[in-house]
């Protein structure tokens, strides 16, 4: 027996421990945004990123978040998920090495340990080499979740995958200078939209709560407008849910998040057929896979909502 | 449609954000003890503590942590849920403040404001003041969830309700001298069993994976037993999978928190019944309620497991 009577908390589940990354959601929390709308939002955690789309796929929360790329390879796999709106934009992503460890260009793997997120991660990783010329067993592959600058600071891995607003922020204040090889220009995609965060939801939301997805997706555009409009009093009202964060590591990680931010939150076509078409590559999915079933824009406001600006942002 | 099919995982949403508390949990993992028993095991992190009572109670995961407390007000409320083991015996649990507040006895709250974690937490504070003789017009209660000594530093509140293995910690790190005047003492209770950490299931999963429970027990009082006995090689496994926790100040907390981990995971019917009386004497739960309800050992190992000292424990 499932106690719908009692639930009164609409849960979302983050792709990654709460940080900078989460600030709009935080903002729009914290200011009554998502109470304008009725909604009661229990922000969650997950300990390891690759629990997510498992925890979405099956309908355990009402709303998640998770990259593109495993959007898709959800959907692939028979988890009835869709992604309704855009939290970040290609955030750019690469292989991330302290210069000291002499990996300057991808061939320097070779002899070395690469850290991966996941499965995909290693997939990518293995396709970077297959086009490199450089056998599988002339690197060592190993996965680390997330956690790639802890791996390289204690010498489990030589290089590891993250992005260049984050572990490379990370990795530079701990250790110093550090080398960054962008892996959308490694793989010739021209931008990393693979690596997009998407809020998607399960089919059972879609179905049974479409007001709480358009009420949750408003009230967190307004949370998204605030931030980088008022970006300093954004980062506080964060730190305040999560006061561990309130250091200059996660402020700096913050900043540089900040152009990242996707303030439209729109699905955007282009990038979607062009992850399709590098999963294809991955043979994660097949060549008649209908990308358009991944995404939809219906549930965004018709109008992009500022509460600091809220006319004539177009003239 | 649930998608039962394609869950593989069981999910266990944490009290707080993942801390030195739950080192039992991640050791557990790291060694391998959940997948011996076929278990594979997501941890969930929520934001705000007071979100997991519902999450639990409404059967959207399989296990949880929530205080002695909570369980029994849950449980008041109508969420099935009961107890099946014991994280944290007792941890003292206490009004924290710096000592340049001039707060060193409850009856200097007169004029301040006072933090308190929920809507128990009010109850509490309101009932102590009332025993003593101070009228609710003449403190100032500031709902601040477990984030005391955040909202101290921030000037938001005078003292606030925290742990003495934990916010008085950080305080002292922070801020220097801190004062802690024990609940337990005030309220004349003799022991802070109001505040132990219990493993909490749902119904649901009673009836529909008993096994489970049995397995994610006996597994995780493998990894209590390797955090008492090897406590640095425990730390670090959960510094490995939260390296955020890989500083001086959360070694410290998990020191001080090392003697409350309950070893038997046992429920204690003696702290049980005594929270009982105490909920009573607050008006949370009604003279007839029968606190028997609210927990179980069945579930637990019949004979406590340590991989380090497997014989002769008792001699």
């Amino acid at each position: 027996m499932i106690m719908h009577s009692l639930k009164t908390k609409t849960t979302l589940l983050l792709n990654w421990y709460a940080n900078p990354y989460h600030t709009p959601i935080f903002a729009a929390k914290a200011l009554g945004f998502y109470a304008d709308e009725d909604i009661k939002l229990a922000i969650l955690e997950p300990t390891d990123p690759s629990d997510v789309t498992e925890i979405v796929g099956t309908e355990q929360v009402d709303i998640g978040l998770k990259a593109m790329l495993h959007t898709v390879a959800g959907h692939a796999k028979g988890f009835p998920i869709s992604s309704v709106a855009t939290l970040l934009d290609e955030p750019p992503t690469g292989l991330i090495a302290l210069k000291s460890s002499g990996i300057n260009t991808f061939h320097d793997i070779t002899g070395k340990r690469v850290g991966y997120i996941g499965e995909f991660g290693k997939k990518i990783i293995d396709n970077l080499a297959q086009h490199a010329g450089i056998d599988q067993k002339d690197y060592q592959a190993v996965r680390i979740g997330m956690n790639v600058t802890d791996a390289i600071c204690r010498d489990i891995i030589d290089a590891g995958i993250g992005f260049i607003n984050f572990q490379k922020v990370e990795l530079e204040q701990l250790r110093g200078d550090v080398n960054f090889l962008r892996l959308d220009q490694l793989a010739g995609l021209g931008c990393c939209c693979f690596c997009s965060i998407q809020y998607i939801v399960p089919d059972k939301t879609i179905q049974q709560q479409p007001e709480t997805i358009r009420g949750f997706l408003k009230a967190t555009q307004r949370g998204a407008a605030f931030t980088t409009e008022q970006p300093d009093e954004a980062f506080e009202l964060l730190c305040q849910a999560k006061p561990q964060l309130r250091n200059e590591l996660y402020k700096k990680i913050f900043l540089r998040t900040l152009p990242f931010f996707s303030r439209s939150m729109l699905n955007v076509a282009r990038d979607w057929n062009k992850v399709n078409r590098y999963m294809q590559h991955l043979n994660i999915v097949d060549s008649k896979f209908d990308i358009t079933t991944c995404y939809t824009n219906e549930y965004l406001p018709v109008v992009p909502y500022s509460d600091t600006a809220p006319i004539a942002c177009c003239i």
